[in-house]
């Protein structure tokens, strides 16, 4: 049989041209964390599985997880997410630990799923937490890096919008105000966490189901409202409501425009406890949620220690890929190959301390040691997108000067080591 | 049952502290890697089980993988190693790939291994490869490259030594010097990989059972050579001597000078075809291999394309760890947060609003919005390695200017936002 040079499916082989997009998301990335304060920290891939079963959401643990034994016997699961990994590890030193605590990650995750536009088995995610603050500064933070993120991509406002809404605001309505049990008014947030999946009539029949006909024309309206202000009377005095409006302020007050307020926005995992957030691409060929996150005050906990105040979100490599694609805001990205270098009628020796000599100056280089012909190793630069190629034979050796050609504009001159070196600092 | 907060056996957590070594161990090899105008590349950390069957090596594949069976019925693993996964790549795209191709990766790969020092379960890996260079000018800057990552980490010459040999060499003298199958030859070479991890009276047995006494002697001696010269009469006029020759004077002139000729070294995957490689660690106290490689031009035929010369090594990040502690060259890493900000009774979103404005000055600031006293503030800075605190209350508002303490010199001075910027540039 022969060997298939394929990928796994729903994973990507990076050649360079695409481990540059990718390295350049990546930094892009850390760029706006650290402006904000946050260092980056890791974990590893493989994590047990009583990791997830805790608190990740059924769907992912049981349908999506990539399981197994590990030789000496282990549960073991390749991480589908960050959250947990990190909620353990700041368990770990909960004490030691300087709060508050600013970390990011860009973990690659893997989940078993069907391969589809933005959405692939192997996926690298941006994760940024914010751990030890109570109070409302910690949401207006996590929102404004989440519209930092966009805008250093390039994103012009309105071609995304940040939805906004809080679990303890839903939960207050259903069980204070409505008077349901919590079993029920879970059954309801994950029912309106499929709203957009499932058919009016359908989410009509199944929420008829959970609750008489008074509640539900009240979950109903409570759906629709667009502000506070519209919310079911009674609400709006209750502290999540307060609470939230706080964090809606703070985000005007700091210049965030791209943002609303939006009742239905529950976001899959379980853990989530207090505001939650989604970055929602507003482009009508492809309107869809881009990612986000939330308040988790409780995860930290679960491992035993003093629950630490905790908010967080996370960003996908894939979505984002796609976002920048349709809004043609990938940019051109050159080859970390400065110079393509050609030995011509000199032996290998002296073309390597030619080349050893230009590394020397900070300059990167790659010397073509292959017998193609000349066309041949500009046409090969030219494939990498390297911009210029360097002839060296026994006059440039004689004369201390390098002859240059820019691919480009396809000139060519003769160049001093320091000058091609500071032509490219340039 | 109470969670655990450990991570997986023979896997790390990096905490920001230990997130910034690794960081700059990857900055290194990247930069060295690039100015030989290597490019990166990545692939899945999930293959399927038929790659490593093919060429990786029993150990490996039998006893060290982490194979499973996917939800989709099929045999998977992490990766053990990266090199199969570039040959898949390059086979992939055979014909289109330019060639010289220079390629470097920094994957994690995963070994299930019992962990002791400088071998765990999880580890990362610089690999380089050179593919469609068939002379000696690829072994010569693979040396070369492994030579100046050394130096890169201010590794001081004599503090390690690169051991030469060649595949071909040994099977040259086994097979067609002493006239032994293939077979025989191929289980001796396996009996030298492990010379170092048996006693004299074991090789010496084991070497018995495979070849008669006249043989052996000769093995014995061609495994004492220090220099090619001094190898069985014989060998030194066949192809694979005079091939080794050319590597070996061409390092001399490249200004390599911590390298020997060790026809003992022959490196545990099976694939290598030619001249292999070993950088060793010559600390009495520490003395073992720490990262190596070689020429192994059949790899990528076995997807069924043709051949392409290829040479490259693999380089862990944990032996290299063990190795700068050990040399006193582990540097003192400072935290990506350049400033803590400390708000001294002003509002959240006034505070924001100089971190903001500060962060448009490219500054790395974290406001620590906790109500936690001064004192403890300060402390929380210096732990985490941050230089700078910065307190902004209404004096500072109305002056236009930041009060700025030096936590390493203990001094205070007063700082408008662009003399702080150009401070922390310098």
């Amino acid at each position: 049989m022969k060997l298939s040079t394929q990928p796994y499916k729903g994973a990507r082989d990076f050649y360079p041209e695409d481990k540059r997009l990718q390295k350049y998301i990546f930094s892009q990335w850390s760029t706006v964390c650290e402006r904000y304060g946050y260092e980056e920290y890791d974990a590893p891939i493989l994590e047990p599985l009583e990791l997830y079963a805790a608190k990740s959401g059924d769907e992912i643990v049981n349908e999506q997880t990539y399981l197994f034994e590990d030789r000496g016997g282990r549960q073991v699961v390749i991480r589908p997410e960050m959250t947990p990994s990190v909620s353990r590890m700041v368990a770990a030193r909960r004490q030691e630990l300087p709060y508050p605590l600013r970390w990011y990650s860009m973990p690659v995750n893997w989940r078993y799923e069907r391969p589809q536009k933005g959405r692939l088995r192997e996926f690298w995610q941006l994760n940024v937490d914010l751990f030890g603050v109570a109070n409302q500064s910690a949401e207006i933070e996590m929102i404004e890096i989440a519209d930092a993120i966009m805008k250093q991509f390039g994103a012009p406002d309105g071609s995304y919008e940040i939805l906004v809404n809080s679990r303890q605001l839903v939960d207050s309505f259903l069980q204070d105000e409505l008077q349901l049990t919590v079993d029920t008014s879970n059954a309801i947030r994950r029912l309106i966490d499929k709203i957009d999946k499932i058919s009016n009539t359908e989410f009509d029949s199944q929420l008829s189901q959970l609750v008489g006909d008074k509640p539900k024309v009240q979950i109903i309206d409570f759906l629709q409202a667009t502000t506070l202000d519209e919310l079911p009377a009674g609400i709006a005095t209750r502290p999540a409501a307060q609470s939230l409006q706080v964090v809606l302020d703070g985000l005007i007050q700091t210049g965030i425009k791209s943002f609303r307020f939006a009742p239905k926005l529950m976001r899959g995992f379980d853990y989530y406890t207090g505001v939650v957030f989604e970055v929602f691409d507003t482009n009508p060929q492809n309107r869809r949620a881009m990612f986000g996150g939330g308040r988790y005050d409780g995860l930290v906990g679960i491992f035993g220690v003093d629950p630490v105040p905790t908010i967080g979100f996370g960003m996908g490599d894939v979505t984002l890929v796609d976002f920048l694609e349709a809004n043609n805001l990938l940019p051109k990205l050159s080859s970390s190959v400065q110079v393509q270098m050609l030995p011509m009628g000199i032996s290998v020796l002296e073309a390597s301390k030619v080349a050893k000599a230009l590394r020397k100056e900070g300059v990167n280089v790659a010397v073509d040691f292959s017998d193609n012909k000349t066309d041949k190793k500009i046409k090969s630069a030219v494939k990498r997108s390297i911009r210029y190629v360097v002839f060296v034979g026994p006059q440039e050796l004689q004369a201390g000067a390098l002859t240059v050609k820019d691919l480009d504009s396809g000139k060519e001159r003769s160049l001093t080591m320091k000058a091609l070196a500071s032509l490219l600092q340039a």
